[in-house]
């Protein structure tokens, strides 16, 4: 465990150490061993707690200083986690007060607060998106996001009978894991390849899928094979549908910053004997991409729906337009 | 070796025997030992060749009926392979003549005519489609095709420098065939997932596939998934070019019959043990897929280039009008 | 005249009866003797207020209850009538005080204040519509539509010359209800069938149609055949243009609920005559269809004109995030 | 009866009387008892034959001259109804010889021929057709096609089971008449609005429709209303296919001649007494519109399905390229 | 110079004259000596101020008259440059106060505050859009815009290396000055006709163009040619985004009023000695056309980027709904 | 005037000299003194029959090396003169004979039948290009083209009123000449930029354009900025139709190749003291642009209307399949 001096911004201003557990939580979330928006947004918002609570400082400007530093600590992590600023503003943007202990009153609670939405919001958004779906009614899912399953178990507890086409997704194939995750909740389920849904549209009620992140310009950023599949449905005039907790808004996008789409490594699309057997080549392997909202037909959050072009109201909403990340002021 | 009875349809007529190499033929397509459309179309083409020059019948009569009853046996082999009646209706409408002898001549000629056309299609294709390449082009393919790789290769043959970006395929990854194809022409490959294949288009300059058959209609029947790449290539108007020898039309589609999708075996998605795993579940595995002409932007064949709504005028100049079937004839 | 008992919620509380003018407004409802979004809403402020006026109840949590009570009675009428839940969010959100005086007050106003801004929002809504008129422009309609109207007569008040293309629109043939109007305005019109529609739509300079109800996710519902008008417009870069007083704005799709279509009687879409000498058929007479937003240009309200995309913006202004409905309260 | 005098043009040659049933011919035409575009056909086919067979000319030269006075006279009739100029050219094209005696023998073989053609042309139509047309499918229909009902005629022969969905087609409604045929061969029909059909094209897998005519840049003329349709039925990507036999090709518009569009009596789209309730309006009641070929899937002919695009193709071959018409020569 | 009565309006009030600015400033802006969106409101808000700073009238009512006088006089110079009622509501909104010095306070306060924003808006705007830029990318101008030269700017600034093609914009040539600004920002640049501009927009990442006014309904009126540009990249899926400063944003939109396209004279199209030439022509001219939202991917403002139909919202949050004009009020 | 040896190939046959006539010819066809489509055919078909006529060989084969000299050296003056292989071609496929004597007549016969059929072509074209236009139709467009004006002039003969709004086509202008040339036909004229072209299309009822070359796969070469020009107008319903006498259809397309796009001097686009004030700048001056058949609803040539799907159908027709080039043959 290393404890880290956060002082010297500050200037003169006495050092302070972070509590292990803002350190702990950072490994976790490098690590990947916590992974998931919501989690990785969960877990900070309790490291956040954590600081606030147990700070040993003595006056204001050390205690700000302090929860800055353990927001920098966690935010450096995974810098392109979507969720991850979205919980530091939260909190930090309510850290008020003259007095150590009216900053540590009020951060705490924040971080509860965050933490305590984060709770129910998945489903809450299930209640919205089970309001779209009918008895009936088949949904073609891509990729595994339990937002979507969400969804669906929200409906499925109503009575509502539905039926599934589960692409697999490749190169990870994570339509398995949805396809047994809606067995479980009854759902018939019909597995395709990915290069097979436009086939099944004519059949679907909804084409249902997550996201990674959603972009203030409406534009969703979700598995590889989105966009495809939402202009193919939009041709066929099938619904598309995205189901993603407002801790997928990226705020960067605000200020017209772009989400940086990450490359994964080509031993997911081939293994080793099979790129040996076919000589030099390159593989490339992104793990997103970027549907823009005009083929989206709504936005379902735990907040309500909307249509893609309106996302924008709900992220001037909850993180107003300043563009500077509150962990860097002083 | 089964020696064939053919008499009975035409009345009182002394039955005759096939030539057992109408059987070996028939029987090694039927068992999938000859396979792919041109090698089915060329066996058959020596059947009925060895069958005219070998028939021991005396009558005209005789012969014709003798005739019917070996493009019969080897129609029945596949029915859905869409260059066995090509073969067959070339050779038997050229069946012209009043004496055995001329009939032997006029038949055994057609389909040494027919096999030596085959011969040389697919070169002629390939330097009809290598013109629509230029130097420095990125060609997308999706499966695998012969008829587009000699495009390929009579492009390199002159020089042309050209890469490719090759989606996988699923479920059988063919996708890798074509990569290696490639490599040994030199041409640069990049791999993608098929999901991914959207992401790389605005770098293509031709979306270049084969087809498993084409309809009257203009409608491209191919591997499953070149609807959905074809829809997003124009999306972003990158141009769609099918390479296909006339082996591929499908008569029987000018007088409105459509083509049947095959669906292939599941397992082909997904393993036992995987399925196991999730449970319950349907899996569907359509071998192909239909996209319509407008996604299209020319069929490059060994007869010249043309935009799919006109493909039907080769067709009615290769076939005629006639919807019987001339092995039925009588 | 039946009185109510709305006791039994509320535990041990005494129960209190409904004032008879509730009563007669439901009944007025469900006949639908009262009729139109706007009539309705209106219908059930004064209902409301009078109830506050003369509830006879001693405790705050009484009226509270009667108030509720008498929501819900006028709720039930018609659950479907987009304008009931506008109406009775508006004035029990504004039910304030401790005591029966404050609450009657608070309550009594609210319904006051919701219909002095209901008896202006149309002129409002047709000043708006005006605004986009231009002397000399051609409007194309579908159905009958005060609001529409509204917009053609403020335009006609200022001078400006408009003539009009009236679709018949099948079944009610309400087109001939809006061309009596128009042509009382003084604007020449043409009358076509529905499926004459697209043939004159180069000669249009809008399309202007009003709603029956409207989504969060920006979907307009309205008289069936709409969306087709709409689809082909767009298709000739026709504007289409909706006028909707915000009380058609439905609520409950902030949370993802869906509008039910309505099917009415067959006798409207063929006679017993008719169908008798056709035979055993079905007959489907769905009463509205859906438009998304994609197809419509603008929608105009008496608070401005709004982008369909955006309109969840200015329902979330009018009815917050809650998705209970306030009178299944407590 | 009347005699008409046929000479004048030819300079000093005899003229010569047309016989009486070409008069009578050309009368019921002009009447329209005689109606229906194979009908007239037939009936025109009927009278040059009657015509050649009695003529009592005694010079080739005569001959030729009252033939084409024969066509001159059928054709003037209705100089708009396509098939006219399909018979009056089939028939003429094909008068050769040097003698009377040849001519009458040509002349009457031809008409007897065209006759003979017509009279297999819609079941042989209806053969195509029902090879589109598979178990379990769903047909939409606008407005009343024998050529349409012809290909349901035929799949049903087959066994086939069909459902339609029936647009009642305003302002005739000749959708009843359908929905009465589609009975009388065992379809269960759903008849709806014309405003209706977009509501339920997810549900139909062919529009199929007959057409008024065919121009050679592939344009559809048909019924009012089928514009939209095609439109509407393209943006959910069902396939629409017209049913038409070659005797609705145009050949004028072969050197670029449009077709004009017929305007009906106001009194099929508003009854007396409607108008007189709504005061001065103008009623625009045109009988047809024109569907370009982009929204078309196929033309459904006696002699094989054709891309719209690829119509030109058949009427060259039947039409060859020249403009004058044969009953104009000399 | 001018002194102005502007009593009257406020019955027996005294009435009271407008500082000399006010007058040379309204001079200025009519003569087009003060041109541009920003310059114009920037000239304005000085006015506005000077005329509170030095105001001698002695009664509040006095006050506020005097500055409503003032301006009207201001925006009865270029009734359509949009940019002058965002500077004259934005101040008189503020003017507050119950004595001529509060009054003067507030009002002055307002117009400095609004000049500073002013200030940095550009370069704010700049900052967002220079974020959607990254290393390598080409950018496709039309016109010129010192928005869209903001933000490239920025992006140089950073580093980015950027090349781009600019069309040349008849009829002014202002391509010609938007290329030398970009030279002069070491961008390389590849100058094109404007009907040239399809052919490059596959090798374009981003079509980057300014805006003269922005309309509620989320149209973008700009440079004659924006429109087809903007299609025809849509057709490519290449990204179009317009940079425009709030000031662009026309308030009286919101309540439906539409933007008048100015006419330019036939000079700048044709030169007299051409024109004698072709003998009698019209010459149309038109400065502006309208792109609609739906082919716009963002608009890039000072205050962040939107989906073009969301931009209504920030317009709401700037301007209310109010429509009637606060220089007319009293 | 150079006499050119033409032997050399052929063995060891003797050369002989070309005709004067077929170097002058040649000659002023790459000094761009003979220029138009037409006219380059001509004259190319004059000076074959001259050399034919004159020719003093003695033998067959050298009277076929002969004409195939001269044929090559009118081809290589402008290889990509899609007019040139069309007259070649045509004369040269009809060169038969055993003798000198015979091969002189066919060749001669078959250059002045060429020339005949040429001569025609135009007006044959306008009469068919006049039938699409009715009474009170406006027409636009682009560049200069006497294909179209002879539709226009066909049109005007007949008494029809039409009015054009003609684009100025940079860079060289040559809207002015079409304006001049409709004045001359009493036409009236609006003269608009390019960029200008899409704000009237909503008043135009043809575009219409000629060609430079129309390729098999049915792309029309045309014009830089013809393209953008079909986009905008399909995007608005407005039918384009391009006039392009056979002479136009280019045979190699036949086989695949791509016409290759001309770039013309930079000194058409900027003049040098413009470009010297902007600095360091690439200027791109495409001649030409492509555009697909999708966007184009036919083609007028003096053999008819066509899809521009379908004229593959008359390219066959004209030229056959045969890829080689017959001057090149031997």
């Amino acid at each position: 465990m290393v404890f880290l001096h956060t002082g010297g911004e500050g200037g003169g201003m006495t050092t302070a150490t972070l509590h292990p557990d803002v350190e702990t939580t950072a490994e976790a979330i490098a690590s990947m061993e916590v992974r998931g928006a919501a989690t990785i947004a969960g877990a900070a918002a309790d490291a956040l707690q954590t600081q606030a609570e147990h700070s040993e400082v003595s006056t204001a400007a050390e205690f700000r200083n302090q929860l800055r530093a353990a927001a920098r600590r966690l935010h450096e992590t995974r810098p392109t986690a979507v969720s991850l600023p979205n919980c530091l503003r939260y909190v930090l943007d309510r850290m008020e007060g003259d007095s150590v202990e009216e900053l540590r009153a009020t951060t705490a609670a924040a971080a509860a607060e965050f933490s305590a939405r984060l709770e129910t919001a998945q489903d809450d958004l299930g209640a919205v998106g089970a309001n779209r779906l009918r008895d009936g009614d088949t949904v073609m899912t891509h990729c595994h996001s339990t937002d979507v399953l969400s969804c669906i178990e929200a409906a499925r507890d109503r009575g509502i009978e539905l039926s599934a086409i589960v692409k697999e997704t490749r190169p990870r194939k994570q339509g398995h894991i949805t396809a047994k995750a809606l067995r479980e909740l009854d759902v018939p389920v019909t597995l395709v390849v990915d290069g097979a849904a436009g086939r099944y549209l004519k059949e679907v009620d909804h084409v249902l899928v997550g996201a990674d992140s959603i972009a203030a310009d409406g534009a969703v950023i979700n598995k590889i094979g989105t966009r495809s599949l939402a202009v193919t449905a939009r041709e066929r005039d099938t619904p598309i549908v995205v189901a993603a907790q407002t801790v997928k808004l990226d705020p960067a996008t605000l200020s017209g910053h772009t989400v940086e789409i990450e490359y994964r490594d080509e031993s997911e699309v081939i293994s080793e004997r099979e790129r040996d057997d076919i000589g030099e080549i390159t593989v490339r392997n992104p793990a997103f991409d970027v549907t823009p909202p005009r083929y989206v037909d709504a936005i379902v959050t735990e907040r309500g729906q909307f249509p893609p072009e309106s996302i924008v109201t709900l992220m001037r909403e909850l993180f107003g337009e300043q563009t500077a990340t509150p962990w860097e002021n002083e």
